[in-house]
């Protein structure tokens, strides 16, 4: 078994093929990890382990499968709907290894949103966990081919279907004789954005941007052989920031996680020697907040996106040895495009001026290419003093080729060769960009555009305040009005006059809440981010809807 | 001056370019750490230092330079002539912003070698080093203009004439205004060849392959914006083997040296904490032996390239805590295309295993695509059993695109898609590689081949043995057999029997030396490489020499 791994990576070239011209193709990752770390620790799930060997001996298995059993053809799209289990992180690079083309779905998307993407996309085949096909309809079942798994996390389960296919396909085809792409610009993934303001839309990824990104993480996320990441993302978002392709890269261990049960994570990052992991700010602060967290030993590296970690989250993940980067990205361009500064970059700053440098999105990664912010009307480069408001625009080797089938939302998408967020931002003079906020979520009061993103941070600093939500409220005078939506931390209380008070001294009059809402929970989509929509749709449904 | 450094990397889009596609072109690592590291320190040379942000304005004046006093045009080749002076660094990246072609030449050349490389490579431009300049002839002088350098390492120097014109020139042009690349294929460097069998020959080297290799770079030697980089290789060689590139990108800080001087060397590790250098073996010996060398306190990396480290040198340097990496690379090839078993894929085997596996040469880059062994005759894969030998062939994003204005040449050096180096391999059955010899290098005996190398690492494994070369020498009945060039340790004396009688313990009789001679020195290249070829010219001079 061991002599058929040698040299995996000598894939057969094409005669057209120039010397110095290879796909920039994410798969070959992993044939030279299986190379050189064989027997290294590829991925832990539970009280199972696969070695790198194992891993492309199982890649390779469903590559086969999906090529001789399901008749996967170049360019055909797999569907995968699974939590973090072993299986998904196959499939990531099985799928494109056997030439097909991979659509992750979001595991907390309705039936009619499941059955959206599977049919947006045209997936012929998808790969389901059990726990999730009750919400699979029966139109996708009859539309496509289902593979089924289980979360078998432990060696003594009974085997799934999947493994039982596993288990029983013949390996016909090598890893030199699959179709591995030729062309670096073809797509590789199709990945569906969250549609708050519709329906879902597929980002066609290349292999180049999946490529380029899994090596700007590496260098920037600071990844390594010896490096442990913890699987708290969801792999269905963005292909988990790309990170699978990045700890392919250097041979690094990944430990899959189904379910976040925060009690498990600890003892993970403590007595494994988690090295990185990556969460939106709600899964942050439960985190940090959870009664085994302590001071580690070890420093962990997190990267937090989704929204903005408020400073004393960041002190918080600090004082526990987090050494924490903010992500900002988006679908549209592989994942994380901005990264906050980093200890180069701060060094150069006060030591007191660092948590608020920090807050700031900051700059774009080493791959991609350019992000400008450019004014709406005339898409000329906005006077970067801090001040002045654009629209957040990026472009370079990570953005997409455009939406699945979508001819009109991708021209939409692009102007002047630019990917135009949606996202409002000021640039600093120091070069760093900070987003003012979403394009929709900004409140206009009476003309003034009131950052609800500013609100949130200085409600959210109330040491009392666990989470805090502002959206635009109608409003006879003004149009508009922020509304704040607060939870406050268990076991303690604060009134709604005190929440006001806070504001005041700290704002303008005219950005402070007019009315303050005590819940329980803010909705949250997917990925922890804040549903925003559902909470405005609420408060407008009587009243003529602003435009978003 | 400030405000002119925002956001640098908004360098113009063509209006045909595709939002996904921006060139893989290395400049652009200049422009991003120029405005994330402004302030941090980019360059020291004695007791001058410029930050990223002077580094950029110098590279700017110089590209203004060239192509306003200089009229430099896109694809004109332009030729540096310098030590490791801050100049040099400039200009790698000022004559690709000028649209240039750069054409590094080795310091150490002969006046009519010089002239030689000027002439082939069309360079209509030469920066040259006041060192040098003795040694560039009066054609050179009369088909080039001249730019002087002169080695200004204090603050208090008079301004040579490279910083009166660099303080000079207006910089008209602005960064978005230059000629940057808009294909990534296209000719960055043309780096010639030791051409130690003939005269050198011009490797082009694409803006890709610089770019994928000083990501890799980045990411198998570990270098982040925290790193301090010593130049003890010399920048001509490869373009310094890529560091330039791959310490921009991350904003690194980069220590010039124009001369090496070991107690200058350790006095910067030691106080400035170095954290990276590369240099040959003959380099690290002596580094390793010299009086100033202590147990350090923290760790340096350390990257040998030339001919293998023998194990004692490997254990010395590890005991200083220097962590050594083996680099096996070629011009053609942009430089590192194999590296050592690192940390990772050694824990995979038992301890007492590393030192023998850490001396073959290892597994490729993470961007050259493929390394191969086949038979010279057939081109087909050898046997991976660590017996069989072949000729190493490499292909992939670091190949060069051929021999400046030589198709012959360039069409002898590949075959069946695959850059053929000349140098001779086994492959083992976990896919490492190990060069066996240089083709030229095998001694033939009797119908035997005996490594040279194997025999070099016999001999010098014996603890009074500074150095040792091993070449073929004519013998009438065996056709050739080899002969030991041994250079003793300063202080301890050995004999000819002694040094046989070891080689009989451990090697084949047939492959233990007839004849050793005790030197005092073994001539070397300009990049510190064992010039065997003038070993052998010696032995032959009055026989018919061997075919190579």
């Amino acid at each position: 078994m061991h002599m058929c791994l040698i040299r995996l990576d000598q894939v057969n070239r094409k005669p057209e093929q120039m010397p110095y011209y290879t796909p920039l193709d994410p798969v070959r990752f992993l044939l030279r990890s299986a190379m050189i770390y064989r027997d290294k620790t590829a991925v832990i799930h539970g009280d199972r382990s696969f070695s790198y060997e194992t891993l492309a001996d199982r890649v390779l298995r469903l590559a086969n499968l999906l090529i001789h059993a399901f008749h996967v053809r170049p360019g055909d799209r797999v569907a995968v709907l699974c939590q973090n289990v072993p299986a998904f992180l196959e499939a990531t690079f099985a799928i494109p290894a056997a030439g097909g083309v991979l659509v992750p779905i979001n595991t907390r998307l309705a039936p009619p949103e499941i059955e959206y993407v599977v049919q947006d996309s045209g997936a012929s085949i998808l790969l389901v966990q059990d726990e999730i096909l009750p919400r699979v309809s029966t139109t996708v079942r009859a539309s496509t081919k289902l593979i089924h798994i289980a979360d078998y996390q432990n060696r003594g389960d009974p085997l799934c279907p999947y493994e039982r296919l596993l288990q029983e396909t013949e390996t016909k085809l090598m890893w030199k004789d699959l179709p591995l792409t030729t062309d670096e610009n073809a797509i590789m993934t199709i990945n569906y954005t969250s549609g708050s303001t519709g329906k879902p839309k597929g980002a066609m990824i290349s292999y180049r941007s999946i490529y380029m990104l899994a090596m700007t993480m590496c260098i920037q996320a600071q990844i390594t052989h010896s490096s442990k990441y913890l699987w708290t993302l969801p792999l269905f978002h963005c292909n988990g920031w790309d990170f699978p392709f990045a700890l392919m890269a250097v041979g690094a261990t990944q430990y899959m996680l189904n379910k976040i049960d925060y009690g498990y994570v600890w003892k993970l990052i403590k007595e494994q020697g988690i090295t990185h992991y990556c969460a939106a700010p709600t899964v942050q602060n439960e985190l940090c907040h959870h009664k085994d967290a302590v001071r580690l030993n070890h420093v962990v590296h997190s990267f937090s996106g989704g929204s903005t970690l408020p400073n004393k989250l960041v002190r918080r993940l600090n004082s526990l040895n987090v050494h924490v980067t903010q992500v900002y990205g988006l679908t549209e361009v592989t994942g994380p495009a901005i990264l906050s500064y980093d200890d180069g970059a701060l060094s150069q700053h006060p030591k007191e001026k660092h948590l608020d440098l920090f807050s700031r999105q900051g700059y774009n990664i080493l791959s991609l290419d350019q992000v400008r912010v450019l004014d709406q009307k005339t898409a000329k480069d906005i006077k970067p003093d801090g001040m002045q408001i654009g629209e957040l625009c990026l472009v370079g080797n990570t953005t997409m080729r455009g939406y699945f089938n979508n001819p009109e939302a991708t021209k939409k998408a692009f102007r002047e060769g630019y990917f135009w967020t949606g996202d409002l931002a000021v640039i600093y003079p120091d070069g760093a960009i900070e987003i003012v906020d979403r394009a929709k979520d900004v409140i206009i009061s009476g003309g003034e555009n009131i950052s609800s993103i500013e609100l949130e941070n200085v409600i959210g600093s109330l040491e009392k305040v666990l989470e805090c939500a502002v959206v635009a409220g109608p409003d006879d005078k003004w149009g508009e009005r922020p509304v704040a939506y607060v939870v406050v931390k268990e076991g303690h209380t604060i009134t709604v006059e005190e929440i006001i008070a806070h504001c005041r001294e700290r704002l303008a009059g005219y950005k402070c809440p007019s009315k303050v809402m005590l819940v329980k929970s803010i909705p949250k989509s997917g990925t922890g981010k804040l549903q925003k929509n559902l909470l405005r749709d609420e408060l407008w449904k009587s009243h003529k809807r602003r435009i978003n």
